[in-house]
């Protein structure tokens, strides 16, 4: 395992939260599942955001082996995968949903999407049951 | 600015937040100054984690640049500073709840501490209050 990618053992949960999923680009992944539903490769691979291949393929693998994702062989197509979510991470989505309830707060940039944040304050219960695969 | 803390410029609230917080650092320093109430850099630097002296230097100039912490001159020692959250930082207080939470139920690992989740379970409108500089 990579140093970057090592758990820090000092029993914190900000740094085990950090250290599983708190990565620039697992994020983002997570974002594109929970968010847009997206479930293949190809389709993850497609991020405006513009990830690496060998960086997706590199979370994925983590993703999965912290239980976050799983992930079953796709039947119409057995060369590829079917990724989802697991009850591990659905519970991801208030974190999701914190997240951009302060950026759609702060980022007063002119390009930043405000309709997920405001959607979010309209109705964040809906949200939430939305997102966590409800 | 390096690369990898280049914004992101996709509109996306997720990613503005990942680029202004979620380095796997950045947050730590967060969680020293909200949860442990520690002001000056040589208390950032006594982290559990073991940061190392130039990342703290550079996440904390970082942090200031977001708006997220300020800082001014201690007044009993010129030559050092006591930083502060902003209202910005303050409002990242329930996405570091969240953390919390999530890894207080899924950390299995046998050192990890489980004092601050327990905390959040039984009053997280108190903790809340309370880490936001109430």
């Amino acid at each position: 395992m990579k140093n970057k990618t090592k758990m820090r053992e000092t029993g914190c949960p900000v740094a085990y939260g950090l250290d599983t999923f708190g990565d620039r680009w697992s994020f983002l992944i997570l974002r594109d599942m929970m968010i847009r539903d997206k479930k293949t490769y190809g389709e993850l691979l497609e991020m405006e955001e513009e990830i690496a291949t060998n960086v997706l393929a590199d979370r994925l693998k983590q993703l999965e082996a912290a239980d976050i994702i799983s992930k079953v062989r796709d039947p119409e197509n057995r060369r590829s995968y079917i990724y989802s979510m697991t009850a591990k991470g659905y519970d991801l989505a208030p974190i999701l949903t914190e997240i951009m309830v302060w950026s759609g707060e702060y980022d007063q940039r002119p390009f930043a999407l405000r309709n997920v944040p405001d959607l979010i304050k309209k109705d964040r219960k809906g949200f939430l049951a939305k997102i966590s695969g409800g």
